[in-house]
């Protein structure tokens, strides 16, 4: 990584920790804050949301293609919106980080940076509440969110039913072109990163890239569904086809898409835009943030305009990562 | 790793996953267990304690000395420790787990049966409600461990007065004696590790080398410890001087051991045994599971027999890992 400066290694545990502590956010249910054997977060309503997540150097993100900011900012969102696709309202995050001894201490205020940014912009009120610091000889984030459902039930997997309207709030296929654009401008056939490039993709394309490296989910409408009645929602992380598969599997139903209303194909089959993709019954009004892009109906899969989509869509970690390619 | 099989890499993330669940421990406080975007789990007492680790193949455990189950086993026990010493019940657990695509899906479920036994022996009734599963150049687990404090106050590290009784549940120094049984016998100078000699190590010495392998931390002490009027505990993990100094910093206050209740140096600085430390106001009646070693006194940091003692103890990932010695 580019920037210089003291190490984690040079610097050792506490005293990065005490560098970064200060730049987290904080969390409004906090009763008890870092530095003790655990957090002591508050839960009005008696029921709490957990979600937990990895995000490692490689199949993840890349350093050079992604700043620490970038990193932190979405493993942040990313987490948020796993919350946020239960119909709940994220309140606190614990983060594990391991990384080389030889990281500068910056690029991990960079991380912590980024984390606060994106649980201001997208969640405020939620707070980093712990975490643990160790090496590795990779970057990993481990981050587990906690989140409050205040008075709705949690919106599952399994209850659409059909004749339900299927609604996304948020993005679809703007990340997935921006991983494009990134790897066809910035890294090379050796999977080498050129840190020039990555700036003019940034310039020519601020909103594909940063829908990639600082995605925004919709946060807020999560809990707007749930309010509306919701029947099934999650976010679309692994892509619209694949994630409304597991919709349509947990529910015992089919979903079929309008292709006119979803727009192309990287809108079907490109992830990591963590839209939230929810089923409503056909009487109850679809909340603004929302916009129908389907219908639930009998069998089971996914439908493109009636016709059955067997394309897999989504990603494996196994199976997809490679080094050179964004595909 | 000597298993053979299949490995993740084979099989994939989905069918990975699907053979872990069965294995895994259940919660009794699970409202929404795993396979959703989010599980949901009852906190009655509307407070949940949060705490998370990460255990790393080097620094943290070497495949070899440690098999898959000796690793879940570990992990499990350790977040487990951090919730007790809150004077917490654990209730739920999540797992992220990062391992190179040839480990065989057995060490993957060795690991999943060691979260399982160290789950229903320490604490029954706590379970695993989600995780995630990547690929890594290394093994990583990252464990977010929650609980609940049903009706007792959380008990800080901060809360500890002059003329309080210092007392431990647990062990001293055994985990760290099993750590150099490990490495005198069974780890060359070049870091590698001869399997027959840590099966000789473990035939020879099978408190210590469990102590470090599998320990067993006294998890429903933390509870008792609460309810009996704890000022202040924590979970012994860097070794007793490294965390009591901890307590008297947070507390403002000094703490001094008496060495002939405690044992040996061994006992003060071996880390990773995860008794309970705690302090007790003078006319507390202190319960069974513990032991008297000491009283808090004026001043500040660690005493032994009324003597200042200096020595660090203790461990940093960063300044204290070797791969080929225990030290």
């Amino acid at each position: 990584m580019s920037e210089t400066g003291p190490t984690i290694g040079d610097v050792g545990e506490g005293a990065t920790l005490a560098r970064i502590f200060p730049l987290l956010p904080e969390s409004r249910r906090t009763v008890l804050g870092p530095g003790d054997d655990c957090a002591i977060i508050a839960v009005p309503d008696g029921r709490v949301a957990v979600t937990t997540d990895l995000l490692i150097e490689g199949p993840d993100f890349r350093i050079g293609l992604s700043t620490g900011y970038d990193v932190g900012w979405k493993a942040c969102a990313t987490n948020l919106a796993d919350i946020a696709a239960m119909g709940g309202t994220p309140t606190s995050l614990v983060v594990g980080l391991a990384a080389p001894a030889d990281t500068t201490v910056r690029f991990v205020e960079d991380i912590a940076r980024g984390f606060h940014d994106a649980a201001t912009a997208l969640a405020p009120g939620c707070g980093v509440v712990g975490g643990d610091l160790s090496t590795a000889p990779i970057v990993m984030l481990a981050v587990t969110a906690l989140g409050e459902c205040d008075g709705v039930e949690p919106v599952t997997r399994s209850g659409a039913s059909i004749g339900n309207v299927v609604a996304v709030a948020g993005q679809l296929g703007l990340a997935k072109r921006g991983l494009d654009i990134l790897f066809d401008r910035a890294v090379d056939s050796d999977g080498n990163v050129d840190p020039a490039a990555v700036a003019e993709a940034w310039a020519a394309h601020p909103i594909e890239v940063s829908a990639q490296l600082r995605p925004e989910p919709p946060i807020g409408a999560g809990r707007v569904a749930a309010l509306a009645g919701a029947t099934a929602m999650m976010d679309v992380s692994d892509g619209l086809v694949l994630d409304a598969r597991r919709i349509a599997t947990a529910s015992g139903v089919a979903i079929d898409f309008d292709l006119a209303s979803i727009g192309d194909i990287d809108a079907l089959t490109g992830g990591e835009d963590h839209a939230m993709l929810a089923c409503f019954p056909v009487n109850a009004t679809i909340p603004s943030e929302f916009r129908v892009i389907g219908r639930v109906a009998p069998g089971e899969g996914v439908l493109v305009d009636g016709v059955v989509f067997d394309a897999r869509g989504g990603w494996d970690p196994f199976a997809d990562y490679s080094a050179t390619s964004s595909q």
